[in-house]
Parts: C-alpha cells; structure tokens; sequence
C-alpha cells in the first residue's frame, strides 16, 4: 500500500469522484486545488491548497509522494494566454516537482482533444498522432509529449488517461464517448496498481457498443470497462436532432470542441451541467 | 422518425426479414421488388413494383425517401451479362436517384465476395482491398467503390453491409460467417440511426467464435451481434466430412463462391433453402 | 519474341505513341480501334476496326494473341450511360476474349482517377484501396477488380498501370503527376517482358522530384522512369495563379477530376491539347 | 472422429492434463514420452515409451495417426547443448515422421518466450517476428519455422500454440499471462477440430482483464478463453514486493526468462510448483 | 512572386543562409532578430528587431506578410523556463499573429529533437509519433501541434521542417544526419513554392548514404536533397574513438540530445563551432 | 583500424572475394574454412583450419578478435542431419565462443532463404517473418533468431546480410536478386564500419530495375549498391524460356530453392558455376 498519494484537481468535477477511492489505495491521501476548502474529507486525506503554476506552491504538496495523481487544470478552451498557466506551466511543474522529489509515477488526465481532429471514421488507437483541436487540447499533447520524456530520460512513468466525456449521455456523441464515473475510478485504480508501466496512453472511454476508439495496445493495463451508454441510446436519438452529415461537431473526435472556434468554450453545446460529486 | 424509408429487394430472403423491422422506424415504409404482390403489409409498409434495372421505374419509387435500404439483386453467381442490368446497372440507378432526390443515405447489402478471395488465415478488417471472387462479388466491388464516389463527390451517405452467410449453420464454414436475422436487423438498425456515417463499410456477421473478419474499424457504428454459431458446432463438425487442407472453397473468405467457376451458382453447395419469412 | 500482340485503342492519344515501339517486341502487332484508319502502318503491324463493346467485334481480333495491350477507352469523364460501353462493357470484353483464347496477359492503362480521391497528402502506395473520382476513375476501379479476379479464379496475368498524367507540363499539378512519353514505353515494356506478373498494379509517372505515389510494392517490375518534370518547374510556377489552399483539384491526387462535377470533362482544365504522335 | 492421435509429452505437466480431453477426440490415443509409466491410462489410450531425439524410436509412434499434439520437450531453460537433443532435434524427428507418414497436422506447444524480448508495452500479435529470450525459446522460434516450411513445401498443416504461463497465479506478470487448463484444454481441442488450419499461430492465453498480447488475427480458430486472473488479482498485488521500473522481468513479455542468463534455469523465480494432474 | 516574406532568427547560424536566397523570391524580404543589426542587408531585405516572446514586438512585423519563415529561437538546450519565452510562447504569438492578419503559410525549423528518443534501428517517417530528447525538442513538439491545429481549424498551412544536423561533418553521427546549407535552401524553396501545403513535415536531411529517416511520406513537396556526407566518412570514421554499443548518443535517433541531461546543452558535444554566413 | 578481424568460409566462392578487401581493414586477417591450404595470403593474413561445428577447433581461432565476419556454411540445400553440424551447430559455436572472448560484432552470411517462400508480389522489407524455403533457409533463421537473442541479452552485436544471388546473371531471376561482388564487398565494409548497429538485418542485392526486396529500414547501415543486373537483361530475357505464370520458382523470392523438394540442392538450376576467385 503507497503511504502518500496526490490527488491534483480535487475540487474539480472529475476530482470529486477520485477522492474517496484514492484515499483507500494509501496511507495517506493528499487533495490539492485552488480553492480554499473541498469539504468534509474522507478517512486519510489531508487537503492542500496550491497553485500549480506556481512552482513554489505544487513542489511542496508533491515531496514524499508515491504518486501523483494530476487532474488539476482549467478543464474547457480559453484562450492561450488562460491556459498557459495551470494547463502548461502546471504540467511542467508537475513533473518537475515528481522527478525532483523521486515520485515513481503520474497518472494524468488527458483528453480526446489531444487528437480531436482525427475523423470519427478512422478508428484512432492510443498511437494516433497528436492533432488537437483547441488551445486546450493542445495543452494535452505537451503534456503526453512532457510525460513520454521524463520517462525516456529520467525514469519517471506516466500513465496519460484520454478522457473521452465524463459526463451525462445527452447526446448521440456521448453513446460513444461516455465514461461513467466507475469507470473512471476502475480506470485510475489500474494506472495506479499495474506493476510497471513505463509511459502508457490509454482512452478513457466505457464499454459502449458505439465507443469510436481503441485500446488495444493498452491490454496489459487491464481497463475493462463495465457500463454501457447504449442503454441512453433510445432515448437521446429520438430527442436529438437531424444530424448535418458534414457537421464537424459530428464527424470528428473532439466534438463540440473540434466545431468551436479556437479560445471560445466549448463546453456548452455539451450541456454538461455541474454533476459534481457531494460528500 | 424518418417521413419515408425505401426497401429494395423486399421479396427476397433477406428483405422479407427486414421489411417488419424497418417498418416501425418510418412513418412509410416503401417496400420494391419486381414480384407481383409480396403479401400481407405491415403497418405503414406501401409495395410498389419496380425494376432496378430501369432508371424510370426505381426513380419515382425512391423520390422523397429519406433513406434508401438496397437489398435489391440477384443473391447469386451468374455470368456477367446478367448480373450487369439488376446488380450493375440497379446499383448505378439507385444512388444516381437517390442523389437526384436529395435522399440522405443508402443502406446497402454489400458482401463478403467482394473480398473472397483473401486467404481466410488472413484475417480480414473493413479496410481490406478488394478481391472478388465471382461476377457476383465484382458487382458488390462495383457499388462499393460507386458509394464512396458519391459520398466524396456528392455528400451521399452510404454504409456498404459486407453479409457473410445470413443462412442455416450446416456446414463448418457457416460456424464462422454465420450472420443471425436478429443481428441482421441490428446491424441494419445500426446503419439507419448512426447519426453521421460518411461512407462506412461493416462485415455483417454474428458474434461466432470462429468469425473470420474484423470490425474494428468501424466501431463508432456500434453494432454488437448477439448470436453465436457455436451453439452448433458439435452436430455440424461431426457430420463434415473431411476437409481437404487446400481446398479453395475451405481456405478462402469466399467459401463455395472462392471454388466454383466463374458464372456458375455457388449457392447449390451451400444447402441454402428457402427460408424466406412468412407474413 | 511474342507471336501475336495486340493493342486496343491504337488511334488514341497514347496509343498512337505504342504502336513503334510494341511492333518491335512482337512478329505480329494487331492494331484496333473504332475508326476506320490509322495512318501508315510499322513494320509488322496491322490494324483491324472493332468496338470494344461488342464482343463479337473485338473476340476475333484477340483471338492468337499472346498478350493484349488494353488501352481502348473513352479519355475522359463522361456520364455513366455515356461510359457504359466502352469502358466498363469493353474491359470485360477484353477480359472475357482473352480468356477464352487463351491469352496470357493483359497491360491495362488505368489511371490515377481510381484512387482520385486520395489526398496527396496521404502519399499512396499501389495497394491504397480504390477511391474514384469520377464515373471514368468507377470504370478503372471495375477493370481492376475484374483483372483481379480473372488472375485469382483463371490465372491470366494483368498489370494495370496507374497512368497518372501523359500530357504536356503545363500546371503545377503536372511537375508530379507527369508521365513522359519515353517513360510510359518504358513502362508498357516492362508489363510485358517481365517473366511472371500475376496481378500487378504499378503507377505511370515519371522520376518527377514531385512525384506523389508510391511505386516501392511493384519494384520487381523493374520500371525506372529517366525524365523529370522539375525542368519545367521554373516556368510553370510562375506563371500559375496562387493556390487555394483548400481547392480540390490542388489537395486530391485526382486533380481537376477530384473538383469536376460528375459527367463532366475533367480535361479541359488540364489544357491538353491534342498532341497525338504523328506517323 | 479421428482414428488416432499421439500426443507427446504426455508425461509433462501440460499434457497431464491433455490425455483425458484427447482420448475423447480420438478412437485411439497414444501417449508418448520418455517415461517407463504414466499411470492408469483412460479409454482408449495407449502409452509408448519413446525419445523423441531418436528418430528411430519416435517414427514408429507416430505412423498411422491422424495428428500429432506435440508437447514434449524440456521446459524450462538449459545451455544449448542440453536442448539440441530434445528440443531441437526432436521437433524435426516429428515432423519429419509425421510428413514420411502422412499425418495431417501437428500441434505444437510452443510459447510465448519465442517472442519474450518484445516489451510488453509493444502489445504483440501473432505476426510479431521472433525475439526469443532463451534457447529455450530459441527452439520454439526454430519450430515454428520448420513448421511453417512444412506448410510451404509439403502441405502438412500445423497450429503452433505460443503458451504464456499455464500454472497458478502467484506473481503480477501471470495477471495477464495466465492460461487456466480448462482453456489450454479448448485451445487444443480448436487446433484440432477447425477444419484447415494452414500454418497458424496462436497465443495460449486466458480471458485476464490484463492480457498483454493479441489473437485476433487467428479469430477463424474460435479460441474464446473463458477464465480470468483477476480474480487473484487484488491478493496477488497486495503481497507483491515493489517492482523496479526497469527489471526486465517485468516489462518484457518473457518476464523471468527476459531477465535470466542464458542457459540458466528460469522457473525459479515463477515459483512453479508441480501440479501435475493426478490420474 | 510573394510581395512580403518575413524570416524570424535572421541573425542565427542557419538563419544568416537563408537570408540571401529568401530575398530573391519575394519583393520584400524582412528579416527579424533581437540583436540590433545584422550587417549589410541584401537587395529587396529590410531588418526589423523584435522579441518572439513579445506579441506586441512581432505582430507588427508579420503583418502583411505572404508566408513567414520562422527560425527564431534559442538553438540548444536550456531549462524550460529558459525557452519558455522565445521557442514556445514565440511560437504562438509567430502563428497567431499569421493568423490574425492573413498570412497563408508558416514555415517552421521543427527539429529531429522533436523524435529523437526513437532509436536510429527504428527507422522513423514523417508520421513518427513525438518523442522528445530534450526542453529543446518538446517546444519542437509544441510548435507542430500548433501547426496542425491552426492548419485543421484556421486553414493556415505549414510546412514543419525536422532539421537533423546543419553543422560541419565532424563525427558518425553527422554522416547520417547532415544537412548541407545548399540542401537547407532547396528544402525552404520547395516548403514556399509548392502550391498547397496543407499541414506538412519532412525530414531535413542531405542525400547521405547513411541517412537515418524516411521523406518518402512527403515526396509531394519535391525535396531531392543532393549533397550526402559520406564524401567526409573515411576520414571521420577513422579519427572516431570506438562506440559503445549501447551509448544514447550512438542509438538514438537525437545523438548527443539524447544523452545529455534535461536543461543542459547538448551542443558542446557536437564540437559546432560558429560558422554563420559572412556577409 | 581493428587488431583482429575472423572470417569464416574463407575458401568458399564469397569468402575467397572478401579475403583481400577484409585484410586492409585490421591488423591482422585470420581467415578459416576446413581446406588443408587457401592459396597464397593477403598481407597481414593468417589462415587457420577449423571445422565450426567442433567448438573445440573454431574457439581459439575466434579468441582475441574485434569482429567475426561468419561466412562459412554448407552453400546449398542437403538434408537436415548434413546441415545440423556445419550450418546449425556452427552458428551457435560462433556467437557462443564470439561471447565467451569479448569480441564486439558478428556479420553473418544470412540468406534470402530465410524468407523464399514470401511471393516476389508481397515487396518484402528486412521485418518480413521469416518463411524458409528450405534446410538451408531454415539454417539461416535459427541463426538469425540466435544473433537477435545474443544482442538482446548480451550485448553482442550482429548484422545479418540476407544474401540473394551473388552469382552470375543467367536466368531472369537474376535480374532482380544479383548481387555483384563490388557491391558485397561494400555491404560487408558498411556492416564492419558502421559505429553501433545492435541486431540488424539487410538484403545483400545490387541496385538493379528489378530488385524485389526493400532495404529502407537498414538505410543507417548506409549500403548503397552501385551494380545494376539490367545491363544483361536484353540477353537473358532473349534466351529465357517462356515462364509458366505459376512455377513456383518464378513467383517466390527464393527462386529455384522454393520449388525444390526439401533436401535436395537447389543450385543446379541455377547454373552457378565455381567462379571462386583466383589469388
């Protein structure tokens, strides 16, 4: 059992869900965000507020960890200018701070936005080459490339989670993309208790019957999703409406995010609203 | 729900099984052969005789469709001259009247002899050339390589279903390229509600343990067959006799259609009788 | 040296420049096309009137021959009924004539218009699934498949030439896509002299700096092209009007056949002009 | 049903527990190996004693059967010396036999250390090209070959089965690696029953959430394991020590023979105890 | 001919090559540095100061321009904060300033950097996954995902140059990797005269015998390199020290880059001295 | 310059063309084979006996040396038990005693015939899988495998030349496979002179037209043939007999060996007369 875990990102939506499963795979569970307060905790965790585009701030919560666990970063498109600091910056510090202090791994949350602007039809494995579809895209593709070369030069493993959609199945995108939240923490636990995984790429995706990516070279990792956005389908294809067959909302991987114009949200036409887990 | 869907092919032994089916996902449901009379309707179902191979006949049928579901041909080998009218020339006045009447997608029954003549041992994926096997099979190459036209051209949507042997399990090929009615019609459900397809290509064939091709490539459609030809492999390996280990029509995707000469039926060593659907 | 050989579509464009060198390779070269004269005839050759659509026209003529030259087509994009004949109905002719007279090979000039719709960007090899552009590419697609099938199922050879532009160097699209008149002998005479083909697909382009295919599968075919388009690369840049970046007929491997409606000749925009060899 | 069999090796732990399944698939099975005695025989099985470096001895067991299961070797790593004989030299007797006799096809046991110094990150399939890690996966890697030479030259069909790890479940690496009897017994019993098999290869491998190796492309099998090591899996991680990022036990597919000196014994550290099945 | 061509890093080593041919093929060549002067301009150069890593400092420059050439940056390895401003946030204000005002190309020194954790054995293509030796080579990294997205969602084109060593051939390393300053110029020429470029990478490499990467992805551009190190190998070879076989520097695709530890220069071991152009 | 170079087979056809150029790369040439006497020496040569399936007699020769340049074999098909001393046995004592003495590099004399049963039609790269064609190929792929293994778990490097015809050109064949003694000696020099080359494969063929192997993947080796077999092309293909389109020694790429019957020799029909090179 790991004596110190950092959970990165914890007052945030995908966070929120992390904290209670983390807390039971170690000693002791570190929260960190930027917000003064995450709420009543769970047996283990300790939280710390820290900026992670302040060095100064992450590299202390970071020492004496095992691994860290980092989903902390502004998690829609804004302009460059907004991201460069907790979405790039906060990644180099990250790792920085990991290799710095002798943490063996990151487990990170990446996205599909990494390769968003590949066509839906040409079925992308975890090799698929970078092709973001927004600034904050962009900053995932820094950080996988970040990852891939901590681990060839210092040793560092990192385990990048594509992250298809989190959130509710509301749309006929989402019968292929949804990750149910026990999947994602089935998907977290196995980053965390594979033996040795060097620098691996997976897609965070559930078992759904129209999940549009493959995670094949991944097997060793042992994700096998249970849930299954299938039973949405009837419902949201009679609610949806006619698609546009040239739609680039529909037509590539990143969805909405591959249709928005670059540093504008992209998070609305997803209607995800604040799921966020309560405690 | 769509205003009109378009049947072709509605008296032949795959269509009588899809015309109920379809008929609940229209408010109309077109139903074409070139028989006479096909029975007892379903409800919304309209018949109108037609033949495929005469442009003024299909075009008026297909006006005003929504989608069009080509099932429409003679199923088996027989020399060019004539296939060329029905599964030629049909295909062309399809998709030209389809284009012609800003029909959205043409669902169409494609088939494993466009590729027959891959090795079996090379397992094949939706993205494999073509190697027809047959006249037959040369005429699915034909409206295959006409959908994509279409799609790149004109914005014609097409899912080319690539059938094995939608027929009784009686001989060890079937164990692999057996496609169940039940998956028929999931996998034909699938074609219609995807909400964007662009030109797609998809092995119709059930969950067998023993299938010989890969759908991989075309996830993002999300068909998921739930039958298995398994459940009759005992009975049919012991009455087999013994395979001869270079035989074409054992070795090949094929089948019986890999073997026989070209212009010849190939169904006759399939044992296939008529199983066609009862209203 | 071959008995018998005969060329089809002798009184085109590119034929007239394969009559020379083809009668030296043969005691017999046996001209034909659907006009009544062409010219004075080679040493060797004679001509013979028949339509390619009517295989009692076209039957005799290559009944004794050892191979067929197969380069009778119409030139260009036309509507499909218009194409119909001549370039779907005559490949099958050819094929079905040599067949059943036991002729060994057929040299077929396809053409880049078969895989069209590729972008040049997507560099492709010989093996890059087929992707018409026009009902003209549709008809290379047919004889492809059906000299596929012809080899896989009766054993007669074929190698089809993917010509890519034999024409004047006179747009930026032709310092790539250029096959000089010298390297298409070249070319034919290796279809013909190299000892088995099988079936066998090979790209007709010169040793362009430009170039876009990828001939690397068939390089046991031995062809090695000696012109280079770059010697006109000065002038026709300057004189070109500035690229859209986003013009199809820049972006596809087709061309001005990848941006031309369907039907409709692709050819004048490519500024051919009639520079068919004089005898 | 087949007249007769010979399975060797049948005093080994494998095939142990292959005499029982076998007799049943067979009017005869004879048992070989270099034991006096392997205990009570079932129905229809008839032990001969016999070395399979001699050909003298291993060509008259084999004369008269249908197929051949060929499982005896030595098992484990030894100096090269030491395998020639049996390892070696007997695959070659056994085939050589089989094709003097005229047997149909031969199973063999090969194993996942012809393939073992591929990372496991570069998830393999059946067409990895050889990487053994041993001379003791040196040998399969030399009868794979043979048998796909066999194939070639002399139409006698062969199912080469690259076993991961067929013993209990005491260490991380089996998590993925582990085949269960139960589905060695199916993976066998496909080898035999499919009717034309070629030259395939095979991974003997369980249906474990981290299975790191690929059998799809020899789908046309049927191989569809049905048991699972993670159901040891959160035991087996708990009491595991911490793994070194960069122990080659750990991140090749050979695991503890990736990391042993040549020669040297590699089953220690697997902790294999003998279970053999008791009759 | 362009009316506006603006070169970033004019006054760096390979920049001071590019200068003169650049300013032949437009009326107005601007050079931009951030050094005050860069010596006797050529016919049609103007030179403007500006700080890549100042928006407000180089929009100006760019505006109005037909392409941009952009080697701005520091050419070595430093820490990240270090090549924060210059190679990474120069890079987007470069891009987003072309965009802002209407450039139609970007033509970038991307860097062999970028890939260089892959081994020389691994042969790589432009289509190589990122894989980063360096701080140097992620901002490489960065820079092509940037292109690819202002190419997918903005239609500005790119062309990523992966220069491998533009330096004098005075190790084994370089007989592969050189780049001669002629072959530069050819390569910048065909990036700005090829009418569309869509999103491209090609490898900058001279015609060496020894050359370790594959262009063959992007023969459209018509890069024909002529120059190739292996008239220097003798000599080189014989003053080399003896390689170890296992040394990063020797193995991987990035030579002393790959070797060098995070944020320390990988140059000094490379024995560049200052060659740039004298005016 | 190296102390001490080994070549094996240093009386056989290639061996004795390599004697002289191989002197002038060491100090001191030690040539071996199992003939009383070689002929008069090369300055700084040394001739020892030594038969290599006897570890005892080719140990000491091999002691002490930089590189082994493995050339001695029996050059043509026998039975298994004939080529299990010389062409199995004698690999491994090789590396083995190659290991044992600390020298750095085994060149090896593989063979075409380690992949002659691949059609000429499926263009193979030096990742093909092995498919021997006979004893003598499979030889080739036991060592090949050994050299893989000894490099992965000891270090010891190796570049295997898979040879295809250094014999003259007199059958069609020998168009695409010659390879001219000038250029084997270049591969041989590449192989010996490149600094670092870990386990690597390469075809040993002239530049010809009709070459059908592809060495792009060993470009870093930086072989770069300047002989071209179509100089004799005119002439053989005049006297060739006409080629039945499915003899297998015409279809595979090991010629002749692919259709010989296993064991029996496969030069004859090659008509290689001893050209041995006279000192």
């Amino acid at each position: 059992m790991m004596k110190k875990l950092v959970l990165t990102g914890a007052a945030g939506r995908l966070g929120s869900y992390l904290r209670e499963p983390l807390s039971k795979l170690c000693e002791e569970l570190v929260s960190t965000d930027i917000v003064d307060d995450i709420g009543t905790l769970y047996q283990g965790e300790r939280y710390e507020k820290a900026d992670l585009a302040q060095m100064s701030e992450i590299a202390p919560v970071i020492a004496g960890a095992d691994m860290v666990v980092h989903f902390g970063a502004i998690g829609d498109e804004r302009p460059f200018e907004v991201l460069l600091g907790p979405n790039f910056i906060g990644a180099y510090n990250v790792w920085e701070a990991a290799y710095q202090h002798g943490v063996r791994r990151v487990v990170y949350a990446s996205s599909i936005h990494a390769v968003g602007m590949h066509k839906k039809q040409d079925f992308i494995g975890i090799d698929a080459p970078h092709r973001p579809d927004t600034f904050y895209g962009l900053a995932k593709c820094f950080a996988e490339d970040l990852a891939s070369m901590y681990w060839d030069k210092r040793g560092l493993e990192a385990v990048c989670l594509r992250i298809l959609s989190a959130a509710q199945v509301n749309n006929p995108r989402a019968l292929g993309s949804w990750l149910s939240y026990d999947d994602l923490i089935q998907l977290v636990t196995r980053a965390i208790d594979t033996p040795t995984t060097g620098f691996s790429v997976i897609y965070g995706v559930s078992n759904n019957d129209r999940a549009p990516v493959d995670n094949h070279l991944a097997s060793y990792l042992g994700y096998r999703p249970k849930d299954n956005a299938e039973q949405f389908a009837e419902q949201v294809l009679a609610e949806a409406p006619p698609a546009d067959p040239t739609d680039a909302a529909q037509m590539y991987h990143g969805g909405p995010f591959a249709s928005v114009p670059l540093g504008e949200s992209g998070v609305a036409s997803m209607n995800i609203i604040n799921d966020k887990k309560e405690v």
